[in-house]
């Protein structure tokens, strides 16, 4: 039901009862990987084009998803799902392949959120028993689309990012063992004029921002409520921006206690510049890392910030600046507590 | 709540209490020019870029539905939209501009009921207590993003179709005067296997026939129990094909209650070939013409299947074939009436 102005509390408290994370040989390497569910050796994935190993990430990450949730394809009843590639080929194509209902949702790296926000909305409303939540992304299939040829070489500034070759899903259920999703704000567009693709973390940190003062006031909670926020993908730079913003607009959230997943994918990695990036990014650290982290008893409320830049190449050509948007979603990790 | 594998009936019949309807040059010389709101002169909207143009086109459809309503911006909780270009440019730059939370969508054409769907549930579970539903298209970005410069004035044939320059929005609402939104079903995705993307209503009819089996069978409905029957846009070719599959799969729609939104936007105009398509044509059909027509007494049931093409460029040049969708919503114009 909604609460406040762009908010939604969930009085049934939807379970995770199953969550996978995929990613690819660079995250391999990273200091997350022992959270990866399956760690391709092949950046394409037996495939023959970059889309299509995309789609062998998606469809991994809903599959042991499902299996992790003891349940069959069959039982879900609708699959929310997006990605970065024009038309969402990434999701449409798993939608067929799983043949499960299908909505479509695009809000770039913060589709990850957006589709767990309204997975879990269907299974309070009693409108689904079984969700099943899923982003991707590959960085060979972003970067030639929204870049240049990767066979380019080109150069990129310190404030860029390294988009993810990953995949997350989560299903979401009525009753079961695992975390609760207990809120969700909505994102507005927020675009402060920045129009440099490589710097998506100073476009997106405002984003960050407006939502996290939505789901602050529309909760009433106090600012040190979570024991974790946790931005989707920020990076570095982006990170560093939100976190002079906080307390400036009177944000007390303590940042000891605010990460990036950006920051965290790759760790001190100097070849990603500012971060990971993409819709992989916070979906893999969410469903992977974080929820273990949950499980292990390290956090018991948490707040994921995914954020999203809405440019296209095409928009950045004809001179537009950055829409960016970031949709929150609280998780908590036991059963009878308050949300 | 759900009903059978992958509909929602909503028992308190959200209703659509403004909507609008906006079109272009080409629109205005068609049979339903009358029904839309604003018809433009000129296919760029004073803008300088196609781009730009379709936002016109979904700005003005928010602002005209959201003031048919008697609401300001400021009463609606949530916008969901989405439209054909890459990364939902047109939507996305149309949030930025509304200032409403967005949630962005996309299932190609199918896009239209999409938003309509999942607004109504909003509003049905008490999760927003107004949504704005919109989509739209534009000719030429359309042309130039799938197909080939317009300049070229490249050769199509007969199977072809037209994208709809207009946009159509509906603002859904707990209460109030205007039909009701009484039920939906959500799509799964077929792919027959068929690759022409100038042949996108033979691809897209057997997802319509899968959407309106498990619509009458979720709900449990006598197959001549709507008035009207009304496909997105499968064209001519679509619409003669889906005539033929209905009964064979024991599905006994009245033919002469099945219309198409793409044969009806241009009438026999043969310059469109097969007809109209794209996220503008079921939108602004539905929006202008089919909900006039509901208030005149002509139909008091009407069920929208919007069928969408789930293709890219970059899926059809690796040799993939069309995954397709439809996503069925049913309106009613009675408010005591049995959904």
């Amino acid at each position: 039901m909604r609460q406040g102005h762009q908010s939604w509390v969930f009085p049934s408290r939807p379970v995770i009862v199953g969550a996978a994370a995929i990613g690819g040989p660079f995250e391999a390497k990273g200091p997350l990987a022992d959270d990866f569910d399956t760690l391709h050796g092949d950046l394409m994935m037996g495939q023959d084009s970059w889309e299509k190993a995309e789609r062998v990430l998606l469809e991994e990450a809903c599959d042991k998803a499902v299996e992790k949730a003891m349940l069959r394809k069959d039982d879900i009843h609708f699959l929310l799902a997006g990605d970065l590639t024009n038309q969402l080929i990434t999701a449409n194509f798993s939608a067929r392949t799983l043949g499960i209902p299908y909505l479509g949702l695009f809000g770039a790296c913060s589709t990850a959120m957006e589709s767990l926000a309204l997975g879990s909305l269907l299974v309070d409303s009693q409108s689904a028993d079984y969700v099943l939540a899923a982003t991707a992304s590959h960085n060979g299939s972003a970067e030639k689309q929204y870049r240049y040829p990767t066979e380019y070489g080109s150069q990129k500034p310190p404030t860029a990012q390294w988009t993810v070759t990953g995949a997350g899903a989560a299903v979401i259920a009525r009753q079961g063992k695992g975390p609760h999703v207990v809120a969700a704000t909505i994102g507005r567009v927020v675009d402060m004029g920045l129009s440099d693709p490589f710097n998506m973390g100073a476009a997106m940190a405002p984003a960050a921002l407006d939502t996290l003062e939505a789901h602050f006031r529309d909760l009433g909670l106090p600012h040190d409520h979570y024991d974790l926020v946790v931005t989707g993908d920020l990076g570095k730079v982006g990170h560093s921006i939100l976190s002079e913003l906080l307390p400036k607009h009177n944000l007390h959230i303590p940042l000891d206690r605010y990460q990036d997943c950006g920051r965290m994918i790759y760790g001190d990695n100097p070849v990603v510049w500012s971060g990971g990036s993409g819709c992989g990014c916070v979906a893999t650290v969410t469903y992977g890392h974080l929820l273990n982290q949950m499980k292990a008893g390290k956090w018991r409320r948490i707040l994921v910030v995914a954020t999203g830049a809405l440019l296209s190449p095409i928009s950045y050509q004809q001179g537009e600046s950055i829409p960016c948007i970031a949709h929150a979603v609280a998780i908590e990790s036991e059963p009878n507590e308050e949300g």
